[in-house]
């Protein structure tokens, strides 16, 4: 299953809970779309999140996202990596 | 230590053996400054690189990457992880 990076900007301030909160929402729908999102790192000051997944396509990444209520600025497959 | 997620742009058309290369030029050098790159992911089509990294500071991070020739174009700390 290919690889993406997605990329949130805009969450500035964003707490542990809210993250925890945020991935606990993909995870609960994420199977609807064969999406596994492996893991999110993020930086309240700038307010960037990045989600690591795999996943059968972009756009089903971005349904997920969507539907959890936080759509994503950006998604990258990432089929290189070291 | 904390981590970091580092990015590159515009490194379009990047190849597996060149994302090697540049990761085990930080390798290299990377003690030097008590860093370690964990991992990278690269999308080849938008020229985007993903660094993840552990790090004294994002200056280090930089110090490195720009010695080992491929600098960063943004460095962000990312004390959340879920």
């Amino acid at each position: 299953m290919p690889e993406f990076m997605d990329v949130h900007h805009n969450m500035v301030g964003i707490t542990a809970e809210q993250l925890k909160e945020a991935h606990d929402a993909d995870l609960a729908i994420q199977g609807e779309e064969q999406v596994n999102f492996k893991q999110a790192w993020a930086d309240p000051d700038s307010g960037v999140v990045y989600c690591l997944s795999e996943a059968p396509s972009a756009d089903a990444i971005k349904r997920i996202h969507e539907r959890a209520g936080h759509p994503a600025d950006e998604v990258h497959p990432v089929p290189l990596v070291v």
